[in-house]
């Protein structure tokens, strides 16, 4: 059996990464197999590409620099960890993927989508999600409250930046609307977690009826 | 006026730092500006990436990510020292640039000459060295000594895999001939340190010609 590849995209603040862990505890509950990972990062040598991206000591670095070290740590997410997952028939849920450099380096940096996408394609081996859940919800207020409280070198990018990805996100999702879902990410948590669960069931069930 | 952009390449071992360093007290000689500088880094950004990559712990890195992170590093380069040093009119001399991950990632680990070729492009904006140096030496004994020594994590890969790199080079300098001159790096440094001065001489004199 083969895995199930699910990733989570949308602006930062959005509650991605609440709902993943949440979806951990789910799957727990299932007795499903499972992997719940993040980008950039994910792999021991992701961590350390990561620390480069994020430092904020890095003002000098470029906007390809920047591209291309996100597909590196993609790459080597995908190498050690997401494909290796899906080989054992886990369930992948990933927080941030592909869409994610299509949004913020593709449109946010204006490095092109078509080329942003052509740099990960190098290392994605050939795997695609299985369900693109976009958490969709205005940065503005998530920003706010983040650079306030410090924040790391992307996240202190500004509202402008933020909003251009946000927008970015909508064109990117007309672009490839292959298996994308959009959920409303201004609702509260709670439902928020039970609409991914219901997006997830179904995909579970169609699974499950091929078999 | 613009700057003259030069790169060395060659096996591991083969004189080409040496090379560099001899360069740069002939370009003072001469009273001209000049930049000496070497990849993987050349950058603080740069250096960052390459201690990723050469550190000996990160085995589980796959060909992929290795690839994108030298052409990170290669982006970072170009935009924060080669292009603003051409920009001013200096002579850059830089010890490896893109034949380097053609021969190593594209033909030594076999990802493909074409597509390494194509990430590394998305961050050269557009730049292409005035002369090409390929340092023509059998990698073997150099290789043999090094390993002896220690050496980091791709000095370490062994003779098969620089042997490939060595023959791989002579490949793509077959096709992309453009700008390349080969010299013979078995002869004493001397003699090649002659060689490599009467190359860049020449281009000095076509680019006054040129004023």
């Amino acid at each position: 059996m083969e895995g199930l590849f699910i990733t989570l995209e949308g602006p930062d603040g959005s509650g991605k990464s609440t709902i993943a862990n949440l979806l951990g505890e789910y799957f727990k509950k299932l007795g499903t197999n499972y992997t719940i990972t993040r980008e950039p990062g994910g792999t021991q040598i992701g961590e350390k590409i990561r620390d480069i991206i994020v430092d904020n000591k890095n003002s000098a670095m470029g906007a390809e620099t920047e591209a291309l070290l996100f597909a590196a740590s993609r790459a080597q997410h995908v190498h050690e960890k997401i494909l290796p997952s899906l080989e054992e028939g886990k369930v992948v849920v990933c927080d941030r993927f592909l869409f994610s450099s299509l949004a913020y380096q593709g449109i946010g940096r204006g490095l092109g989508v078509e080329r942003v996408k052509m740099i990960n394609e190098f290392g994605l081996r050939g795997i695609k999600p299985d369900l693109i859940i976009f958490f969709d919800c205005n940065p503005t207020l998530t920003i706010i409250r983040k650079t306030k409280s410090g924040g790391d070198r992307l996240e202190l990018l500004g509202n402008e930046f933020h909003q251009r990805v946000y927008e970015g996100y909508k064109e990117i999702i007309k672009m490839y609307p292959e298996n994308v879902e959009i959920i409303d990410a201004k609702k509260p948590i709670k439902e928020v977690y039970e609409d991914v669960v219901k997006l997830i069931d179904t995909l579970l069930k169609e699974r499950k009826g091929l078999e």
